[in-house]
């Protein structure tokens, strides 16, 4: 048995996450129906995390097992021809039969996306946000949630998890050459919703409704009532998983 | 009276082309719909050019009369609300009562965009090709296309125009910032389907099916049946309208 890893990427409007669900349709039950026609046996897909409902992945891994040499550039053709428009796979890899797309990930990043003015292209791709923001506060407030800490007050209620804690290593808004204004989010891991609860409060930053200062304050009180609302997930994309470099088998010349 | 120039693009996936049709969706329609809810009026929109089904604009100018002073940011804002999402308008501006957005233009400039891989994004905003193509001899040959010329064999058969002259200005292919090679062509006038013809047969010549010096033969022939077969809508946009700066007339700071 060989284990590989798929680098992939989706546009997720049209799916309700990533994860399997019993009446939903769903990015891994699409991609693994791709596999099971190609490799004509059930294969089971192990993602570095999950994505809730209409958030998008520019960039996504997940592992699979299968008893074959694969020639890759073969099986990325394939596999993009079996799947929808929005779903394309860009690299396929092997790893070391124990390394774990999920378990071995070291950080992970998102970008959240707000365009400032009306596009007619990508319209769930962003999230349009017209009114006046002070990008130098909300970088100010970002630059507060870096280091390890409770998040607790960016959880989604009622979610058991063992701890709260997450190492933020890169919190920072810029904007892009479409003129879109782009958060860039990175820790080892993140809380459900947590990413767009932390930007409709950095939002509320922005529009001067909370001091950069009331962050601490916030963070500390461990309490998701006292955050902001969260944003759309149109605007929410994940962009990069980190792995250790030993994990992958690196490929022979022939 | 006065008159004002509209600036706009829309994504085409949705609308059966620019120009008003009984029984089918037209960009025209919509964004006319929206002049009436906003001025309680009919108000008619006379576009710089055509755009066929499924084709896109990055920019695309129309002109409408009006008998009242406008506030061109307050009338771009309430109209980006009426309209759709695939359609946005950026600027409106008065110009010189008989400046036409059709008869006035001196140039204009397409786009055709051939994604070379699969990507989850913007399926519908490019034309997935992923044979070889020798990108040399595309732009040997799309050299032969400039300056003034009969183009009847990019015609699309039995179109009534009184010529079929038009001076391309400008055609060349690049390699942008996704690595999709896109086309950029710009002349004083297109006849119907021209540019999507063009690009197939530039295809057929990076395909190694014809050569570079057969682009010589075939304008000359006057023969659409000659050209190659024209590719989809999908990647085509209309990028820019050139106007001489004499219709405009300034904004005079209050």
């Amino acid at each position: 048995m060989r284990r590989y890893f798929a680098y992939f990427q989706y546009d997720g409007t049209a799916y309700h996450g990533w994860q399997i669900q019993p009446n939903a349709l769903t990015v891994q039950e699409v991609f693994q129906k791709a596999l099971k026609i190609f490799f004509q046996k059930e294969v089971e897909l192990v993602a570095a995390g999950r994505t809730d409902t209409g958030v998008h992945a520019s960039e996504m891994v997940a592992h699979f097992d299968i008893d074959q040499n694969l020639q890759e550039k073969d099986v990325i053709f394939h596999l993009n021809h079996l799947l929808p428009k929005d779903i394309a796979v860009f690299d396929v890899m092997e790893v070391e039969p124990d390394f774990h797309a999920r378990f071995d990930a070291t950080s992970r990043t998102y970008n959240y996306v707000l365009s400032r003015k009306k596009t007619a292209f990508k319209p769930n791709q962003s999230h349009y946000f017209y009114r006046q923001l002070d990008i130098d506060s909300m970088n100010e407030a970002a630059k507060l949630l870096l280091g390890e800490q409770d998040f607790s007050c960016f959880s989604k209620s009622n979610t058991q998890t063992y701890t709260n804690l997450c190492n933020i290593t890169e919190a920072h808004w810029s904007i892009d050459d479409e003129q879109n204004w782009v958060f860039k989010i990175s820790a080892n891991r993140f809380l459900r919703n947590m990413v767009r609860s932390i930007v409709g409060t950095l939002i509320e930053v922005g529009e001067g409704k909370r001091t950069v200062e009331s962050i601490r304050a916030l963070i500390s009180s461990k309490d998701r009532r006292n955050a902001g609302s969260s944003v759309p997930a149109s605007g929410l994309f994940l962009t990069k998983i980190m792995y250790p470099e030993k994990g992958f088998i690196s490929r022979t010349t022939p």
